[in-house]
């Protein structure tokens, strides 16, 4: 595996690193960013937060404005955020926000022509963890978070692979992607029409059934303009019930769904990962 | 005077929010940000720290990503990040990102076709004050930051109206324009060849022949790019020694020009301008 390093920032006593590489499962060159905070050595080895981005995103929005540097310096805590799809000109794209590049979804497509490369899930879950555990000094505590269609990513990644994660947080996620035009749009292209192909990729389905819990906390801004028609927190919240999973989901008056809402709650993310990982 | 919302977000209990104006002073519209602390009401107003970005940027650079909210919303500062220029097709302009649009430099342009527009210096220093002051609750009590381009527009403007003033910070400031391409560039354009009219801008000119003391603290990156070029730390520092002004300059290893740094250090910044102003 080769890996070039784009950029280097000093931050908070730690780096901010962006690197690219060609990953195998998407078939194309793929850029990340890592914060490594000041207690990163080869002796002492730190845990990781995966950070999924939302539609349009790319790895830069959480690292230059959720304000996550600062507790994660402070507590030891790495941060990996991955770019929200596959890229290229030789990769499948649509004209829509919500569909194609920068909207990756987290599954493993299967349709043509997009199953070449829209391979998130195993991106995810498989290549980007290996990648980062044999490059850098870090150990393999991880837990994942993510926004809108990165926390439906945390979310589905988690409740699938428990024994990989030690905790899992969203902010304002797309609780229930079968049931909300995002997810149909996406769901139907990337998987096809068969419904049922759909349920492995939906939080609140894989929550209804889980028998093994990956703690969980979930944060919905009240003003967010795609929380009725898009988010659906309800449906999450009673899937919780139906399968006793502890659940932890917050409401917030006033808040939107930008990453003004994302910075004010981050460090409450960060601690509650913190307690899992350290 | 006519002000237009354009954007709200909660934030740290408070509020980010964009607004547009009539700017009298520059002869166009002009937009730009505050942040409103949750203390803030018509019976408790808040004082404002003034924020002055730099070359290319906008009211939004430092709103979304130095993390100044978190502290600010604690210690109850309202924030308020002007434009970095004039703005729109009407409006003198360059191919290069040093001059014209997002390139202002915080002076009274005194060369056409610039003059018409190019007021920074009196659009910060006096209409926008006012508006601000006539339009949220806020007190009079008003410190003054910035970054690069910005840092030299805190320091200088600071400098020049000590009264108004309660302190003032500045991270990587152009300390010395009459001695670097960037200055030198901007302050021929803007203000004419005639190098006695450039002294008025300059901080380190000001800072040697200063009687009277805003409190300064100014941070400065070592892997900062345009540190030996075009932000010369050192000539501040001289210049303080000469009038005894009591500048406290602090260098930092291994950080750069980025909001990261920004970021890093801003918590520091916000508590020093509280104790001037609460």
């Amino acid at each position: 595996m080769t890996i070039e390093n784009l950029s280097i920032n000093k931050s908070f006593g730690g780096w901010h690193k962006q690197y690219s590489h060609h990953s195998k499962t998407l078939n194309c060159t793929m850029r990340f960013a890592i914060y490594i905070p000041p207690q990163a050595s080869n002796e002492h080895k730190v845990p990781v937060l995966y950070w999924l981005s939302g539609l349009t995103c790319t790895d830069e929005n959480f690292m230059q404005k959720a304000g996550a540097q600062r507790l994660a310096a402070e507590l030891g805590i790495a941060i990996v955020a991955p770019d929200t799809s596959p890229r290229g000109e030789d990769v499948a794209n649509d004209e829509g926000y919500d569909l194609g590049q920068g909207a990756g979804f987290y599954v493993n497509a299967t349709q043509a022509p997009w199953k070449q490369h829209y391979q998130m899930y195993d991106y995810v879950v498989k290549e980007l963890p290996s990648l980062i555990e044999a490059t850098f000094p870090v150990s393999d505590k991880r837990s994942i978070s993510g926004h809108s269609m990165g926390g439906h990513g945390a979310l589905t990644i988690a409740m699938q692979n428990p024994e990989q994660y030690r905790s899992v947080s969203a902010f304002s996620p797309i609780c229930n992607p079968i049931n909300c035009s995002w997810g149909q749009k996406a769901f139907t292209t990337y998987l096809g029409k068969d419904k049922s192909n759909w349920l492995q990729y939906d939080a609140s389905e894989l929550m209804k059934k889980a028998t093994v819990y990956v703690p969980a906390k979930v944060d919905q801004g009240q003003d967010d303009s795609f929380l009725v028609e898009q988010l659906k927190p309800e449906i999450l919240n009673a899937a919780a019930k139906v399968s006793n999973y502890p659940l932890v989901l917050n409401l917030h008056e006033g808040y939107d769904h930008s990453y003004y809402f994302i910075a004010s709650f981050i460090d409450e993310h960060i601690r509650f990962h913190a307690q899992h990982l350290t």
